[in-house]
């Protein structure tokens, strides 16, 4: 659809902001987690944004635009509610394979420590939050990943 | 296998093992919780263990079945070395699934900002441990995932 | 497991509970919808429980085991947490199949109508209720599915 | 195909119709729900002929395309009978995967309901309609879908 | 399940009941075809019902089972209501994968043809039937398969 | 491949044939019948060969670009042998679905009709005919499809 | 459904058939070809009929019994016609899945030639025969499959 | 990549040779036959080779290339080891899928005959040749698929 | 089929060979690098022979039975010719799994590395053998695995 | 998006690098042996680099743009991280499928040896090393691969 890209009010597409963002990023020499403070948000929901898995308020999207510079016609693209697709039912990437792999191997654990916590239910992901932290260690470094989700008890009727 | 089974000397598979658990659990009335405090160990390993999921050092494994009175045979299979082995690609529970979807919505965000940190690398899944804890909150109690991973960086030769 | 089942305090699967209900059902020549009556909940939910798709209520529980005049070992098996499990990606059944072609046709559109009412975010499926209708109508009578989920917004953090 | 794009009278593709109908519902600021309003008809119907998943009687296109503002080119694409496409067996949007959910979860207990009161057969999703209203509530706003489909009973012979 | 099935009244499964019938008709020398006019029914009808792919009513099951000297608890597993379950999405036996290939290569010509005769919808396959001829040909028989369902036609709404 | 389509001796894809055959139908607004009548051949075949899914002899090709007015590259196209592709194992479409379920629901009743009335063989997929007819009935109209294929026998050797 | 191979007349499957068969032959040490050839007919089609994917004409099956010594209950197994199943879509077994790659290398060529020597249409897998020979090379014996299938013309009507 | 093509040097795919392959095949009247012969080499590997599944030594390539009348650049594309590459794992066109199916039907009597003549081993997919001969019958002529592959017998170590 | 396995005289599977070996190598404390060295071979072959994916000499079969002072019932069936099967396309196990990457991540770059050193062909997995080797690291121990393949080059006809 | 290309600042992707990598490799006429000399690196890992599967240092990077006479912009696109992507679960191209099925057929036998000498664990994908040889041999030469990983103990807490 190149015709619609070249008409002056074209909307932007989220994946057309992705590719502004990163190209600006790279130009500007920052980093995420400078981004994510630069806009006051945190570095996991602002790069999920800007990747287009997560839509952002329309103040936090110009407050974006300004910091790198982006034509306007971004903002709407970010405030955009997505729809959130992924390709593959098994991820191959080793860095997103390996917690493919913690759900496999911890899934059945992670339900029975909840569920004893909590009762029957399950940990929100619309209503959750996650955060990494690097953990210096002279062994190697270590990385840690803290997710916080609101627990959903199921309802009987 | 029932002629296996049915010998004396034949040894019990880690899927034995955990139904033996889960029926001594249930006839003691005890949490994972409990459970991995009488062993001295964290209740997300003890379970997993305890699902087949990792195999115990000899020690715990037979503070496990002094624990729940089970017999001298589920030792063996709690020290197995597991393959571990899941069903479904894409995993149908709701409580699991959600983890599933995490890893799919914030699959390519980790990876950005861990290798951000970082360098080009990857969590480990193996040199890994992971704590569950229960935030309260007078609008909902809130679940919480700690993960912890060594950093593993890419090999150049 | 035969071992496990002669037994005779071996716990009793929920599918074991399913299917002394489905034969307690039958000789009794009783509904779904009495069934729900009988226990003062809803058919759909009801039932669900019944097929092992949901937890009950230990009273609950006690309420159906006493109408069905079903052994007590039943009572744990429905008031225990499930996992729930389904074989089909895209099932097979002519009226399950239906259901799953409404998502397919119309997903986008309830996506669409959803958050524009209410903004970014999920009809929640675990606060949630349903029930079915019969309409009567000269024409062929109709099938009323009404489905009611708590509205969950996404969070930015 | 550009090429045919270029023609004067190439045939616009239900997808192209789509893409004009998006911008031009973003251009005049309007929601679904006045669009359908606009032209006299439900909102989850409109939503799903506009995005493409049914086609719209002569009358209803051109009022449609009158109200947008859109070209005569248009009609005709939203008249034509859609092939109904869907990509990804299992959903991967939150929003859509929470409706296939239901279905895996509530699947078996729908049909038994369904087949209680009205003896073998089917919910139909061609003679069959949809609504979706908002319940405010102050622990929560919640979503109501509302599903209404012909009984159609199997036939012997 | 074995210990249901030993009990006394417990309920024969459409399957169990399909294998009843497949012996019963080996033994005595029987068609489907012969069946199908003990009962008064269609072939593929009655075929389809015992197999287990069809409910059927009341008076056609118990003809069924004095026709064969089946036992009385056939009655009501070919009475149930089935879920109908494939295993294969692409069948491998040849004589079924050619169906599926004439739906693969004529599934879109099918489709405009319909819809060109009576309108966006779709051919029923609840209210059908369907009969299978042998038409005789010197250069080698041929089959000849009718089906017959009603057209349904799309609603707006 | 656009170079190759400008260049004036480039052969034309079936897709590129059958685009031109729609748009030339739709200017001229006839229907596959009437097309079929014009060439002398059945709407099956006619409609199947204009989707590429068959290949025309020449002169039946000779005959449809006379009577749509097509250039005369659309003749070796449409004589060309076809590679019959489906992309979805499992049509989507509801029109087409419900042949699926068909071959799903019956497809073994019909190998064990087909195999009584003829011996251990197959319904040839090749050797093959089809016909749709509208049935008129006051309780809605009815779709007729009669599938004609030569029996072949499996050969022991 | 052990109750039913327990009872005397209990019809035995295919599978059975083949696993006697299996079982008698290394007894006896006879090879397939000793086998086909004591039963006059080719090595191919005995071995897959002792494998269960073929029926055999009842004097062969006779044949068969006699020279295995196998009880008479055999003769109805291998003369049912079987429906043929095969549990993976891509072969893993090496012997195997060199001849899946063969199809998937050379299927469009075969394709090209078999269609420029006959037009368009198909070699019948039914009417079908296939012979292995060992061509002794001092390089290395070599496999020679030879397949012989009627060409089978695609009709226009 | 269009830019590539138009540059002075850019090396051709093998897809780009094929398609120029097939119009000079074409354009100059000629069979794969006539073709293979042209080069003294057997027509089903020349095919393989045109197509993009075998790569050319330098002699035969630029043979090839000269029969045809074709640009130099041809001669590298196919001088090029390929990566062969299938995108259907159950291939849909009739005439391919037949050979896919004698693999199901047939794979595992193939590899009890290779076994039994050879020894624990394979038949080579590489060190390989196939011939294709048409056999005049007049019950209708049939196809002659012969495929000579080196025996490779498994190691021990 | 427990009825052959309580005959007398019938054969034992390669998987009840398997569990009897792993018994008898558990009741003996001996390892597979022990017991490779034992009948003379190399752990890697000895262990897949044992875990049914190859298939022994006569000699080394008795040797294992011998060693292990297995039933004699367990010679023929490591002698059988095994027909390789694995259930998970991608495997689960982190072991496993590590190595499937592998494939993944390297397998172009194996295919230029090696059709660079010797011309286009592939490396045989039949004509194969492996080790593996225990490096010892201050840094932490590494696993070396030496694959060692036969060149087998496509071949032109 | 050719517009971005032809932009002044646009950064190049890997799989642009890729592609001008084998253009000027081939146009020098050199091997990978010979480049990954060149910048002082093993034939594998730069072969990998260049092919999208593994980031550069950036001194590499550079070498290999002065090496090749590349545009600068290659360097970057070879320095950044990348995500490794593959589209097909088992390969098709036959030299890279022979590895897929050592995988499969030796993955566990691999699980087992490596366990037995380091414990319970996995050879690391990442902290990893590999080099193939040829190895002349009389009767056919041979490809020798060697890998070499880290081994990571699975952590108890």
């Amino acid at each position: 659809m190149n015709m619609t890209k070249t008409s002056t009010d074209a909307p932007l597409s989220k994946a057309d902001a992705t590719a502004l963002i990163l190209a600006a990023k790279a130009a500007h020499g920052l980093t995420w987690e400078a981004i994510a403070e630069g806009i006051g948000m945190s570095p996991v929901w602002t790069t999920s944004a800007a990747l287009g898995m997560n839509s952002m308020p329309l103040e936090k999207a110009q407050a974006l635009v300004a910091l790198l510079d982006l034509p306007a016609a971004v903002v709407p693209a970010l405030v955009a509610f997505p729809t959130k697709v992924w390709d593959q039912a098994v991820p191959t990437d080793p860095a997103i394979y390996r917690l493919y792999e913690i759900v496999g191997v911890y899934g059945e654990t992670l339900k029975e420590i909840i569920q004893e916590k909590f009762g029957d239910g399950i940990m929100s992901a619309i209503d959750f939050t996650m955060h990494v932290d690097k953990v210096e260690d002279p062994k190697g470094d270590r990385v840690k990943i803290t997710m916080n989700g609101k627990f959903l008890p199921y309802k009987a009727w």
